[in-house]
């Protein structure tokens, strides 16, 4: 169950979100940003592109470390379509994630793909596979979350460099170093 | 890492979503409840109340089966203090999950409580156990869904009885049967 369970290497990591509504949703996208990011995933490209989330996440990665970054783009298609990888899209439709999870953890590159409420159709057919986290209505935060994790390890503190703080875990309260006062 | 390796029995667990802000974020408290339904567990208390998001999710168990429930509580310290179980508050400031899922899977009931971005200082000391999925800035539905995810197996169909549709799972498109139209 445990992800340092997981012998590497592990695929290499990028979700595209599509379907995004600027105004209307920043925070679940955000939402999904700070997930993948989190989780240990490289790039988040957004459609439609949204450069306030793309600032807030390279503040996130100024304060915090590593390489994350969000990439708007205009046509998702064209990138599911000319993508160097496996194209994954993770629908409450598809075919349950336990048994598809050992044949996506030996691919060297995925991008997991999740939408809205409303997936145009097309995407079924242009993606790899679709996979489903459970066969029921599920907030795409939760199904990428958990894809991520059975993917791959959660990520350690030495998984985001140059961070200007990093948190000191604990069983009360807050710690966080500053870079400079702690050494991990 | 597949939740159909672990062994039973599982942990009965609910959710404690506090900090809601009713017209503010109900997409964002509608994801923590889907993905608590759709992960197993059996109810999300929410503070402050709000009727529509508890109504939501009774649609949603009306369409798609189970028993679970959105309880609004007035007081989230009257129930963290008197729960007959143990509770652990899931904060990017915690102990890592990975050392602490093996004996929160041994007890018999959980908590699991999530705060939106301000948590009151108290929750900390309050909680049992306070416990990171990343020690990152990170989404509280992706933080819960794997919390849930490593300390059950992915519900299936018969874990949400009483159901008026169900999913067909499948490799493209989508595909879902009416009661009494196929019996899976």
């Amino acid at each position: 169950m445990r992800a340092r369970h997981l012998r590497g290497p592990y695929p290499r990591i990028a979700v595209l979100r599509i379907g995004h509504r600027p105004g209307r949703d920043p925070r679940l996208t955000t939402h999904v940003a700070l997930s993948a990011r989190a989780l240990g995933a490289e790039r988040l490209y957004l459609h439609p592109p949204d450069p306030a989330i793309t600032e807030r996440l390279r503040a996130v990665g100024r304060r915090w470390g590593g390489g994350f970054e969000v990439v708007g783009v205009s046509d998702w298609r064209a990138l599911v379509r000319g993508y160097s990888g496996n194209v994954v899209h993770l629908s409450m439709y598809g075919l349950p994630i336990d048994r598809r999870i050992a044949r996506l953890r030996r691919r060297s590159r995925l991008l997991l793909v999740v939408g809205g409420a409303k997936v145009p159709g097309e995407l079924y057919r242009l993606a790899d596979s679709n996979v489903a986290v459970g066969s029921q209505p599920q907030s795409e935060v939760g199904a990428l979350a958990i894809a991520l994790a059975w993917l791959r390890p959660l990520p350690g503190p030495r998984d985001f460099p140059n961070a200007l703080q990093r948190i000191q875990p604990r069983a009360r309260g807050k710690r966080v170093s500053r870079r400079g006062a702690v050494r991990p």
